[in-house]
């Protein structure tokens, strides 16, 4: 046995569900089916119960207690009528568990704590192939269909897969993680045949690596990584992947390779950053620290995630266009959101060299001249490399003070703009102590040490 | 009369030389000229004296006490005997004046004061046309030749211009200044007939204008303007004109056509910049100044000059490579030379992040990471955009110790590598009003007011 195997074992051990574990999940999973097809005669709707995802496939990992649980609507069923009677069935079903709230994606649907599990009851439409599909949940079955019939055998190479990128930080299609979703996993496993096969194909991956299992590809996509998806010849399963996160799985690939290791299966356990940690690192680095503290709004991260990440964008833009210096610049959020700049400096010369029109373009430069001339500048109107320059003082010498006047100007996106504009407050350096929250620490040790 | 003949005329009666003066340098040109061949008779040498220059065009403005007289040898002469003869001659001659010293162009000529005024006593081939001279001195005479032919009658217009020139603070093509040499003013005006009419042409001039008197040019020149040589047809008089002078003179041409005043013809006076003044200004900027000082080395101007724009050039871009941010630039030079840098700020962050090679880069991969694993960092080795990266301690943090350290690893040119060599001082911020020099001082209000 190498040493791979030998790694794999021991983790399978740990992450395989066992029997008493698959049958209780089973047991739940048909209870709630045959729920929900016997409301559905009860009401006198054309429904149908259906289990899709990992659960229904044997490729979830032991203790991930996620059900997806879909409610097939007959596909001439009007939108609306999907949604209000979806809803209304998953309701009924979901007052028998310990919790439950109503979630939106493209449609509502409700998410609900059963005996432990976390299930999802999601309306959808059931089409006659993935191409017809009238919203996005509706390609789950036939993924489903796809996986489910070449996957056996193969379920604990996609268990040894989904925990290495679980150990190493990318598993997870959230937009939030933008890593890789189970079924981009499972896909991977049925075209590489094994985790070890995959890790050595990743060694030699590059930005743009193509696979078309159906060979059936109608699209090119300008992603780091595209996966035509075998049931729908358009899209890319690995669209949601980002560069980074590819990046960090073919540099652990090769490491892995090189130096196995059971380490690489099990995520860091990372200790908060106390303030005395905090206070020497900023001394040490000697830059200055910013963060944007508001409430965060009350939607689900896939909604506030592209919200926080398109701000931190407009921000740092901003930044650049003001010319504070951006070292380094994240997001965090859980009750609150946190969007945290590493500058150069905070403070910048009250002084700022602004480029006028070239000497000979006439009304420009006129113009320009006469703007400044006699009025409160550093300098005289100047000529350097055939432009008119006049040294003015700086809007905002202050990096504090800029987020302050001008962040309602950013892009905020919908749901930020709103919390945003109610209230925010920019902290700086060891102000951001004021955060106590356990959580954030720990995002702060990862902010500085990477 | 209009208002610009009014203010020419004025200008004119100032610094239009008068008979006597006239008369003076007539006659002292002519007995210099009168011992020169004297001396070429009894020393057995084919020479002659030569009177060349403004002076012998009557384009010389009042004051302006400069004569260039040439002493003419065949141009079958070896250069090593023109160079030896010529200047024993020049010695023999400079005896009976007020006081001399060598000084080197493309050879050895003396610079001499007789009665006030300054004689430059020039060895040089009396070829037979401008396409074979032997020396860049040598062409001279070809520029009197022509000139002098046609400039009777406009001699005012090149006084006026000249002047004008001279006020606005473009006027001189040696190096350090980089503007509009007499010739080349000769030859506008021949071109355009007026100082008026060179005016209204500049307002409409763009960098890369072309004036080609005897529409001979065989080369095509890449500079700010070209003013194609009637001597000589591959030669850009206005070679050493720089853009930003250029622009000088067109915006001013402009501004006076528009508002004519005679201040245009007088250089402003400079108060010297005091201390509290100093440091009020740079309060006020928040910039951080750093002059780096040391002795001028004993060369002659048009050799100083470029070598402290060299050096200056190099200064700045090992600013740059190192982080530092340059605003403002300049250097000064009298018997001490300063090169003067206003920067964003002197200090950096102590942390730098790296960048490393692609992930997907193997033997860099490999050879970045094991570099950067364990060794003293601030960050891990991470990803961003498809590369490895390391957030690592700064080299230099300060900008003091930036020059100090590395600063003859610049291109420092010849002479001033060694004077630097010997000893320079680097001075931050107030430590810069060290420097007592009235001179020095003038230069720092230009620095800040420009």
């Amino acid at each position: 046995m190498t040493e791979i195997t030998q790694i794999c074992t021991t983790v399978l051990s740990r992450i395989k569900p066992n029997e008493a574990e698959k049958s209780r999940l089973k047991a739940l999973a048909e209870s709630i089916i045959a729920r929900i097809n016997a409301l559905g005669e009860a009401e006198g709707l054309n429904i149908k119960g259906e289990l899709v995802g990992s659960s229904a496939r044997g490729t979830w990992i032991s203790g991930e207690h996620d059900l997806d649980i879909f409610i097939m609507f007959q596909p001439d069923v009007e939108r609306k009528e999907l949604e209000e009677k979806g809803l209304y069935i998953a309701k009924k079903i979901a007052r028998d568990s310990q919790s439950f709230e109503e979630r939106y994606a493209e449609h509502p649907y409700i998410h609900a704590i059963f005996d432990g599990f976390e299930v999802d009851l999601v309306p959808a439409f059931k089409v006659e192939s993935a191409s017809e599909i009238k919203s996005a949940v509706d390609r789950t079955p036939f993924h489903n269909i796809y996986v489910a019939s070449i996957i056996r055998g193969l379920e604990d190479e996609v268990l040894v897969l989904k925990q290495f990128l679980k150990g190493i930080g990318v598993y997870g299609s959230e937009l939030k993680t933008q890593g890789f979703s189970g079924y981009l996993v499972e896909l991977l496993i049925i075209n590489y045949g094994s985790f070890v096969k995959i890790l050595e194909a990743a060694c030699e991956w590059k930005s743009g690596i193509t696979i078309d299992i159906e060979k059936h590809g109608t699209l090119v996509h300008k992603d780091a990584m595209v996966v035509v998806d075998p049931t729908d010849p358009a899209r890319n399963v690995a669209a949601a992947l980002s560069l980074d996160n590819m990046c960090i799985f073919i540099d652990r690939a090769c490491e892995f390779l090189k130096n196995p290791d059971e380490a690489y299966f099990s995520m860091k356990i990372l200790e908060p950053l106390d303030d005395s940690n905090f206070i020497k690192i900023l001394k040490g680095r000697r830059t200055s620290l910013l963060a944007i503290e508001f409430t965060a709004p009350d939607v689900v991260e896939d909604v506030l995630f592209p919200q926080l990440y398109k701000v931190r964008e407009s921000i740092h833009e901003m930044f650049e266009r003001y010319d504070f210096h951006v070292y380094n610049k994240s997001v965090w959020a859980q009750k609150a959101a946190v969007i945290l700049f590493e500058l150069e400096s905070s403070k910048l010369p009250h002084v700022k060299r602004h480029a006028g029109p070239q000497v000979w373009s006439k009304e420009h430069a006129l113009a320009f001249k006469s703007k400044y001339i006699g009025s409160d500048t550093f300098s005289n109107v100047f000529i350097r490399d055939g432009r008119f320059m006049v040294e003015i003082p700086r809007k905002y010498d202050g990096a504090k003070k800029l987020v302050e006047s001008e962040i309602l100007n950013c892009a905020l996106g919908k749901h930020l703009a709103l919390s945003i504009k109610k209230e925010f407050h920019v902290l700086e350096d060891e102000e951001i102590l004021n955060i106590k929250d356990n959580e954030f620490r720990k995002f702060l040790r990862i902010f500085f040490e990477k």
